[in-house]
């Protein structure tokens, strides 16, 4: 290790000790210094075709990796990728977002260049900026752009949340020391704190007492990194255990406990019981069947109720306790002995799924017959799974996912076309952690993407980066003729609801994916059962690399039921109209 | 007209009133009931691919008929949208953004919702939007919903910048009043101030006893909508006349004493000038090759200085002086013969095109040959042509172009990406023109787009938008490899500035162009001077419909001299590094 080095290869190889080992973004006349420092930092460059989904590349890979960084250029670049800044912030993914900025002189001068409004003001983008992120530097000075480079990104690991690194033109090569990349960053770690062991006892206390408790596991489960600790909440208990949508793909659905999503049809249990304990809650509407499954803060504990050192028992919210420091401690304390058990009628999923009925292999397919639920034996260990807002989000609610997958689904932000180039970092993540021998010895694990038209449309161009990244992609393009979620809220015929039809099996040959050798690009087209059970088959679809597409052909109001719910009821809202 | 109506009808029955004959946008949760009153208020919807697409079409739309909207979503879209609509601002394009939000009760109880970052704070997208728009209603209230549609309308108009009107969905069908209707928005007329006739004196002096005067005409003359007025100056005086890349396209190329761009090449005659009419100054470094052209404030006359109601006259900066009306009194005023001659050896720039030397057919098509000047004749009256930044946006500035023509050119916001959904707006604008019949009599002009394959990949879908709609749209698709732009300023051989290779020509096909008909999409690949002769006399280009594309294969650092000058610079920089 050199004793000095240039400012932008300190916040790299940093960024590269934290397990970033792949940057988005796209270049941009006040980034190109910046970006000559990227590969001689030990990190990959990939380059998007634009910035938000440069932002929604950085946003997956975070989620899979535990942090993620995007490059982009003054203004332009970084409002571009605002919104996928933004969602990084809702939903709780550590995002590094560094912009290249103009010469300090220029700022200082008030120089009316390109890339402003041309009156002077540097300061509004940074304004914008704050509200989407939970803390921002200015690489402004010489001899505090380390510390403040650490600092940020304590803070951005610690809330989970994106940070905004602000570096100009003139300070990519300015020489500062080394010595802080010797140490590694420190986390702040728990401190115990007086009221800790009360706390503690209160919730021991609560679980031995309880009659009917179970678990739900939330999204922000991820970001507390407690993934573990829960997994030895949910073995050592037996309690019946649901995730949320958030929380779905962060717990192993193998277990004979754990019962999948926490659906609106799972009320009538959620209701008879007297303690639910919620990890990582994350209670929007969207990620809570309208707050249906919201329990009563009289029978609930939240760990990680507001943020991630926060213990909220029954009404009372305790701070300043790390909720993976509670937990473990929590673990520890629990004697199974007095541990109730839960005496319940559920029926595992997988067992329901063994009951669908038999459909006839000529009929369309269709999401009511149970396009969804039959889609689980096709995956399997290490895979990570997609489903983008729409009738795919709400769909995957129905998947049975093997060991070691994840899944990612539409929780609060909603953006659509969030998940095509989520895909794309997901599946650079995940080919980074087999790199470093971290992917639970798989090899060539797979990203499968189920997406819709409408979406498919927005962030288009970036299957072209997935196909020419060579990654392991397998897209699911479910084309029912227009945006049908919002045909089930509201406009069911509406002009304004309908996509253009493209020649969507097209993608691989406009974007020039190989024509042959072991990235060429495969298709298929489902229409019927037969064709689902043909092409679900093909080992080319199964085991192949590079991008695979099947264009799933479906009817415009075939949706999941709670779709279906909605579109019965604008239907009964014209006829009280009429 | 009825008495009442719906908030949502007033709202987009005024745009109508305004000359808004297409609105753009993406529908969204949020914003479904207020589309259901686009088209039964006269208006067309055209949905777009994305939210970001919809800005700028709007953008193009507005900068053609002076006025443009886009409906998005609550959070999500209206980000997506944020750096067309700060690109707006910057170059001064009025675009109302109207936003569809949450339900008043849900933002009064803070609900944690989705499009929100689940914290109940629902001012976090007003207050990121005040940073690029002129003004912003929230319309929460229906006794002053319509007053506050017609107060940010004005504001939209006089300061030719994006407001954002954002509308509760419970807002929508609220009944208001039909009055303000019928008497049109009246936009506030200048009110002749004491001190007007003075400064119009020492201007008319000045002007009397300059000897060496000149016109520049730059890009705010759009927006203070004096094109009349400033072609009443350039012929009654005749003196020589410039505009800058921001001003190109809206003076008449084919008087004889209008000389195209004011590039460095006339820095020598801009030198010798003393007196420099500015129209629409916007001295950003990128509209004045670097302040090269920005003349001193001794010499200047300012038209719109600091805004639509600033003279500025030498030093001083005469405020409430509203150009047009200003302009008008001056041209009235101006006695021809004591307005003084001013002798040059000027060449006007069709007397260059015709003196380009002769190229062989074989030779590969180059910028640095000419191709951007050979290009002219193609052009004809009322066609709009747009060249994105990167090489076509230099290249332009070498464009003769016909009576009635418009040109859309990088000025100071250059966000790559723009001129695509840019020419979809442009050319929607067109067509509603020809439908008011306010096009020059002209049938069906054509609107073409010159643009780089990194710049295409940003916002490609939106030609899907383009053929779907029929438009009559000419690409030229220039395909050099890369950011051939960034390569000429910086890291010439990085691989950051490559971008995927696309086989461009397949777009029409991916996206379902016809295959047959009138509107059957054609292509056609140039790369010798040959084949530049042949297409562009080809009669399907010249006077086909709908979408028309061609693919220019140029080498990677082909370019106009500015840029090359760039590249040159930057290996002599690398010559002294090693």
């Amino acid at each position: 290790m050199p004793d000095t080095l240039p400012v932008a290869q300190y916040l790299f190889k940093r960024l590269r000790q934290l397990g970033v080992d792949s940057i988005f973004g796209v270049p941009g006349d006040y980034n190109l210094t910046l970006l000559d420092h990227v590969v001689p930092s030990g990190l990959k460059w990939v380059g998007n075709c634009n910035e938000l989904n440069a932002g929604y590349a950085a946003d997956g890979y975070s989620r899979i990796k535990g942090l993620g960084a995007v490059v982009t250029t003054f203004g332009v670049g970084e409002l571009s990728a605002v919104n996928a800044i933004a969602g990084a912030y809702a939903e709780r993914a550590p995002v590094v977002h560094i912009v290249g900025t103009p010469p300090r002189a220029s700022q200082e001068s008030r120089a009316k260049i390109h890339h402003t409004f041309n009156d002077g003001d540097y300061r509004r983008f940074d304004a914008m900026q704050e509200h989407v992120t939970v803390g921002q530097a200015r690489l402004h000075h010489q001899r505090t752009a380390t510390s403040a480079i650490d600092e940020i990104l304590v803070q951005c690991l610690v809330h989970g949340r994106p940070v905004r690194i602000a570096i100009p033109v003139d300070m990519v090569g300015v020489t500062v020391s080394a010595a802080g990349l010797a140490g590694g960053i420190q986390i702040p770690l728990a401190v115990q704190q007086p009221h800790e062991d009360a706390v503690l006892g209160s919730v021991v206390e609560r679980m031995y007492c309880s009659k009917k408790p179970m678990i739900l596991v939330d999204g922000e489960t991820r970001v507390l990194d407690v993934v573990e600790e829960v997994h030895q909440l949910i073995r050592c208990t037996g309690w019946p255990t649901f995730t949320s949508g958030f929380g779905k793909g962060l717990v192993d659905e193998t277990l004979p406990n754990v019962y999948g999503v926490c659906s609106h049809l799972q009320k009538p249990f959620l209701e008879l019981c007297d303690l639910v304990l919620v990890l990582g809650p994350h209670f929007s509407n969207t990620n809570t069947y309208n707050y249906l499954l919201r329990p009563q803060d009289e029978k609930s504990i939240l760990f990680g109720a507001e943020g991630p050192d926060s213990i909220q028992v029954l009404n009372d919210v305790h701070q300043d306790l790390p909720v993976k420091h509670f937990l473990q401690q929590l673990v520890q304390r629990l004697d199974a002995s007095k541990v109730p058990a839960h005496q319940h009628d559920l029926v595992h999923p997988a067992v329901e799924i063994k009951a669908l009925p038999d459909i006839s292999p000529m009929d369309p397919v269709t999401q009511t017959a149970g396009f969804w639920k039959r889609l689980s034996p096709f995956f399997r260990p290490g895979d990570i799974i997609l489903a983008e807002t729409g009738t795919p989000g709400y769909g995957a609610n129905e998947f049975i996912l093997p060991p070691h997958s994840r899944l990612f689904k539409p929780v609060t932000w909603l953006s659509i076309g969030y998940m095509l180039p989520a895909a794309l970092g997901a599946s650079h993540a995940q080919r980074d952690l087999v790199a470093r021998n971290k992917c639970h010895s798989l090899s060539n694990p797979r990203t499968i993407l189920f997406i819709g038209d409408g979406s498919f449309q927005m962030t288009v161009q970036e299957l072209s980066t997935i196909i020419h990244q060579r990654l392991n992609v397998i897209v699911f393009l479910i084309n029912n003729d227009g945006y049908t979620i919002e045909r089930c809220i509201h406009g069911r015929n509406q002009a304004y609801n309908d996509v253009a039809r493209w020649q969507y099996l097209k993608a691989p040959e406009f974007f020039n994916a190989d024509r042959d050798g072991e990235h060429r690009a495969h298709t298929w087209q489902i229409r019927t059962w037969a064709d689902f059970d043909l092409v679900l088959k093909d080992p080319y679809l199964i085991d192949g690399k590079g991008l695979r597409m099947v264009e799933v052909v479906m009817e415009r109001f075939d949706a999941p039921d709670v779709l279906l719910g909605l579109l019965q009821a604008q239907i009964q809202r014209e006829k009280v109209h009429i």
